[in-house]
């Protein structure tokens, strides 16, 4: 048996403004910052051992990891980070606020892109290697993307689209750790979580756009080695 | 050509107290925080674009990494952790305040211990989990070396021994990717810092006595494809 804890980081500074968010590198903000301690705290609690930790290559998840590794005392673990598990990249709305989307595209357009399984959004017409807003530079897709082939770069993904990055990786590396009895955590993000979980939970495609991830939350599951589940949890952090 | 910098993980909570550190897990200062963060501005301000990082399993050598990189933009670069860069074991005095220690072996002896290639410190008799501090217990020996063979598990070590260990992974691992023209950043300890530099300056078992690393400081090393040094400065942080 294996133990798999999946952690959507804490609340980011976009997150905080209510802008999209998808590749664009952006910080913790303190709330994010306390979320992600408490999830370790909580995982202290329960007396976990982990034995690999993976993330995204994006700055408020490895953040969300090592703060809540830190606090259970195992910041000291293996840990791979991997492009594929790395939010859905939200296109040409990354860093438009929400609301000013909806004033412009409309209440139910946007609803659409938030929340459909397959409807992209509007798509980058090339990769930008920064986003600014407020007159703040951003990292985009810049050199730590340098060897994923250029056709795999998205210009903008529907949640479909991210679980067909996300679970190759899973079957390459996360499931095989899994298979050997390692207790794995993934910090990530909310839609290559959610990917995950659809996967994992044989979720359908409609039902799965109501499962919401909550920043900082652990999602707990024991799995045999056929990574059939054997008990799932959700933890109060 | 790649670039190699080396720094020495900031100020820990024992270093404030003034006690034998070693192996037992201890946590960055408020103040070794700060210096962390100024050896990321120090980089970040410098330019320097890193493709991987090392460091050890402790976390005061992981945070130092993880605080300078997060400043630098850089948190996403690959890092894998190695226990042949913890800092040297130092046996029996691990946990000593240094005062203490002078006072109950004499000045000249602990100085011998401190400052001798090849003198060993007292030794423990057997691994210990843990050591006791002020009534809180810090990890020692615990499940980070499981995979480690027992007789490669030190009950204390000089300089010299030290330089045993870490050179075969420096070999194996961190000189392979500086030959292949990438540049690394390694975050670690006084004395496994001490035993690369010695290894790359070609410095004598006396001169490299002298040496010392400060906390948090950069040292930046420009290496050609065989590992000759074309260029060593040290930066202020």
């Amino acid at each position: 048996m294996a133990k798999l804890v999946l952690i959507r980081h804490g609340q980011s500074e976009w997150n905080a403004l209510n802008l999209f968010n998808g590749w664009v590198d952006t910080k913790l903000s303190e709330t994010g910052i306390d979320q992600a301690k408490k999830a370790g705290a909580a995982l202290l609690k329960e007396g976990y051992q982990f034995d690999k930790a993976y993330t995204s290559v994006l700055t408020r998840a490895i953040t969300t990891l090592h703060l809540a590794l830190e606090e259970a005392g195992q910041l000291w673990i293996p840990e791979e980070k991997a492009w594929q598990l790395n939010e859905r990249h939200y296109g040409a709305l990354q860093g438009l606020n929400k609301a000013d989307a909806a004033a412009k595209y409309g209440d139910e357009q946007v609803l659409q892109w938030r929340r459909s399984y397959d409807t992209l959004p509007p798509l980058l017409e090339h990769s930008v290697e920064s986003v600014e807003v407020n007159g703040k530079s951003y990292p985009a897709i810049d050199r730590r993307y340098h060897d994923v082939p250029e056709e795999q770069i998205p210009l903008g993904e529907n949640l479909k689209v991210t679980l067909e990055r996300v679970l190759p990786y899973w079957e390459s590396n996360i499931s095989k750790d899994l298979k050997n009895g390692k207790n794995v955590i993934i910090a990530a993000h909310g839609n290559s979580l959610r990917a995950l979980v659809k996967h994992i939970e044989d979720i359908s495609d409609d039902d799965i756009l109501g499962v919401e991830i909550a920043n900082g939350q652990p999602w707990v599951y024991d799995l045999d080695s056929d990574l059939k589940i054997i008990d799932k949890k959700i933890l109060e952090a």
